[in-house]
């Protein structure tokens, strides 16, 4: 089980959980979270349960009340994690780092690497944006996506100073199929389908021969980016 | 509800239903068919129920056992019916209907005439694709996505003959990119946490002015797949 990166960072953020969590040992927390995100990344939401999660975390349901209100309130401090280390992927981007293209390739590279160091939180991502998890939706796509719409478009503005690209795109329907196809090559390291998915297209395999995969889809960006020539 | 279109095309698939199930009235299969749809669209097949689909449909436990021998009969079932309506939206596409570009533009307004004439069988895609269905994946994503990517290998084989793109661009790589993209378009119908992802980065609403982000797709694909200019 992957261990959660800066849990303090989040310590002005909205909290989901009662004050007595915050007083118990770090390893007791770090247990029932783990747990918690293996549950809800294996089971979905909605066929999880909050008395499994206690029972294999080795606390009481009582415990586990005494910490989280709900079922609720425990995948939405889960969902916090997950998101949190999805910002960091982006976050890990250094936009000194070479140009447009540089950071393109750094970036697929970066969702790979995440997917691939933290599968549930993907996992947990696709169920997010499932509509049976419609009651969070308004709440948690602000809180990921902004900062990722933002990103982009901080990119391609600089790009377009640096006359890189073509002037005359649309930055943010730009940034959301560049996003889209990220996303997308993202997901096929987060579940079987999607790994299946981009075998069944693409003839490679997430396993092994990726590499083309992403050389040609920068290639596409790249070609989309550029100044027209018809 | 919406009705389930050309139910006897599936005679020669393999069968998740009893022969009991082909015996009864039309009318109450697509009542169970219905129900079932609006139960795994709205919950997700996980945390669906079989009791509750019977009892919506009024009909005992003990019938819908005589129709299907599980949950995961049930829902295979279902799953064939959204499939075929999500097939039916590459099958709409006439090859003859202008160039690759032509061709692209009907493909993505009618995933989206779909996605909103059956927001429920796109919701039950998007269940499928998660990890939690997992189980499912191997066989589900054989059935539709080889599809697909046979159609767009066609579309492009043919206007590369046509000299209309970039003959060098590789075929199944930038099919799986293309697809990418009019999916994350697709589902942005499908679910809120996608509609309100679309708006956020896009600006544009999906119940009213999409028709700029349809128009701008397109030419960003169009770029893509242009002969090289740098």
């Amino acid at each position: 089980m992957n261990t959660i990166p800066n849990t303090n960072d989040n310590k002005d953020k909205t909290k989901f959980y009662k004050e007595t969590f915050e007083k118990i040992s770090e390893e007791r927390k770090q247990k029932i979270i783990n747990e918690a995100i293996k549950e809800f990344a294996e089971n979905g939401y909605n066929a999880s349960n909050i008395n499994t999660i206690a029972k294999k975390a080795e606390i009481s349901i009582g415990s586990m009340y005494s910490y989280f209100a709900s079922k609720e309130d425990l995948f939405l401090t889960i969902v916090d994690e997950c998101f949190h280390v999805l910002e960091s992927v982006l976050y890990s981007i250094n936009l000194e780092d070479g140009n447009i293209f540089d950071i393109l390739e750094n970036l697929l590279r970066a969702s790979r690497y995440y997917a691939i160091k933290y599968p549930e939180f993907n996992q947990i991502y696709l169920d997010v944006t499932t509509q049976a998890l419609s009651k969070f939706s308004n709440k948690l796509s602000h809180k990921l996506e902004e900062i990722t719409a933002n990103k982009y478009m901080e990119i391609i503005t600089r790009a377009k100073e640096q006359k890189l690209i073509d002037i005359n795109i649309d930055d943010k329907i730009v940034s959301f199929c560049i996003d889209n196809l990220i996303l997308m090559f993202q997901f096929s390291y987060t579940s079987d389908y999607y790994r299946e998915r981009m075998k069944i297209f693409t003839g490679y395999d997430t396993n092994k021969d990726d590499e083309k995969v992403i050389k040609e889809i920068l290639k596409f960006i790249k070609k989309a980016l550029s100044y027209k020539n018809q």
